[in-house]
């Protein structure tokens, strides 16, 4: 794979958990995206949410037109809101315009999540008409209510109880955070799988309280202790094929971090694949990363995997300070992969 | 102590913690303390430090003629910042210009600490002829290099080891935020006191980084978990004499604060005497306010206790979303206590 002019070549990557957000803004961040990807799962916690047919297959268009000058050949996978209320007529119609899964907020766990899911139980129904018709099940895994490093643990138990419940239904665990988590992953069956962000490969905590405030690496799930950032690398660079990427890029613009009351979201679309070849090189696991980016997580979401390729090469570049209105993870350093 | 019509009389209280800054900004901050506080332990991390007899004597003076206007009785309780270069004239000198205390920060885990102390032996001299001379040693308590959360509970061995070292030796443990912390000085012999801020009485993590970022209750030491949280309020409701008031109030400008890298330190002088009544108020534990904002400290720094008096009245008032280019604790919160 490493040529001898340092050009390694990967297959087109899969980012199984990005946000396009809606508007005006949206064209630009959809060229991010699709600057490093093939495909992409988009999250529905637009607002207003994604929760029809109509509105998922509008996005969807904007969507394509947007990537069109970039890579014609994107492919959004989309997505809708979890709640109590579809019937299966609804994700019938939903799936005719493309989607691939449904997505599991608890009520006030991240942004836009505010009218998430409050009674697990009342969801069920849905989850059961999901898992018939082959639906992925996409859960942000964090238990509202509880203190802040604790969410996403104490929702483990949820996501062993959909697991038990609905054994057919794959289910993804999204941006893991905590060894709990990947080792309950690694332990439930096969039907469960999870994705890692970049941003939680490289940070823990002290990346956003440590020294100085750090608004630009705020998120949920928070990132956590050292040895819970160990627990991740080790199963991203492992190659299990439980674990796959999802960067969970959220981009918000400078004013919403920089702020009072700052929002959560680490912007890593325009950055992603450099940093995971040089954070999987350092580990000596590039023989993981194609399937890492590009193969695991298709395989479990049932699609091909891609033909397509892109190159990257070791030829040293700075992170803009600012993308589109957004600071973008690594904002201003040096880089030693590059796209090609 | 609590009259017919809602008037509280208080000590007029000590602050053995708080922070003036230095230049054209210091007068309004001095104000702010002294509009609270009769006394106040000042710390010495100004730019450039607090580090010799002449230097202090001048930042005094600037001190009490912005204090003056407002109340001309104030008595600013002088330190330095400790190193391992001061002869025991330095010392002397220092004191005979109002200096009370030394102030161990370790390099590098808070605002202006990049000078710290790196080696904690080479102070030990220094931290001698300071038992010697009856000099306080005010200690912000974290271990360099530790993850953001453990960095107090590491250091709980040094504060053991000059407690043990030198037995006569005053040491404040300030501003504790965990509860291993506030369990080791309720261990110590009498000579280990500590300190409480209003805001590690009120906070958690959770109120950094829980829903939103909010970069004007970010602080060091991190507010830490629930039980944290528990084990401080009850250790300054029960009247313990080794638990007094040290408010660490930091003014840090808005754009300080809400930037890419924002600065540690909650604003908390405008509001921390009706805030304290409040949360004393509440946890039923009002006939303990007294000692622990005018008594225990100036006991345990061997200074008389105020004879003046303060007084708080029932009355609802919105704290300032802005104070002296400063979003101070609790802005915009209205509050059931206000100082007459």
């Amino acid at each position: 794979m490493n040529t001898p002019n340092s050009e390694i070549v990967l297959p087109l990557p899969d980012d199984f958990h990005a946000h396009l957000r809606q508007g005006e803004l949206m064209p630009g961040y959809v060229r991010d995206l699709v600057s490093q990807f093939g495909r992409a799962i988009i999250m529905p916690n637009t607002v207003p949410a994604m929760t029809s047919a109509a509105a998922i297959a509008d996005y969807k268009k904007q969507i394509l037109e947007a990537a069109a000058p970039v890579r014609p050949d994107f492919e959004p996978l989309m997505t809708f809101k979890l709640n109590p209320n579809y019937t299966e007529q609804d994700l019938k119609d939903m799936m005719a315009v493309g989607v691939v899964a449904g997505k599991y907020y608890p009520a006030g766990v991240t942004t836009n999540s505010a009218d998430g899911i409050s009674d697990f139980e009342a969801v069920f129904p849905v989850v059961a008409m999901m898992e018939k018709l082959g639906l992925v099940l996409c859960v942000h895994g964090e238990e509202p209510g509880e203190f802040c490093l604790d969410r996403e643990p104490a929702f483990i138990k949820r996501v062993e109880t959909l697991a038990e419940k609905f054994p057919k239904l794959r289910i993804v665990f999204e941006h893991l955070s905590s060894a709990k988590s990947v080792e309950a992953v690694k332990r439930l069956p096969a039907n469960v799988a999870a994705t890692f962000t970049v941003h939680h490969l490289m940070m823990t905590l002290d990346d956003i309280v440590g020294d100085a405030l750090r608004p630009h690496h705020f998120c949920k799930p928070l990132p956590k202790r050292p040895e819970d950032r160990k627990a991740i690398r080790e199963a991203a660079f492992s190659g299990n094929p439980k674990f796959f990427l999802g960067t969970d890029s959220a981009p918000h613009q400078q004013g919403k971090k920089e702020c009072p009351c700052g929002a959560a979201g680490v912007y890593s679309a325009p950055v992603a694949i450099p940093l995971l070849v040089q954070e999987f090189e350092r580990a000596g696991a590039l023989d993981k990363l194609p399937n890492f980016i590009a193969g695991f997580g298709a395989d479990f979401y049932g699609l091909p995997r891609t033909t397509k390729q892109i190159k990257v090469v070791k030829e040293k570049w700075t992170v803009p300070a600012i993308v589109n209105g957004v600071v973008p993870l690594a904002a201003g350093q040096t880089l030693e992969w590059k796209l090609k």
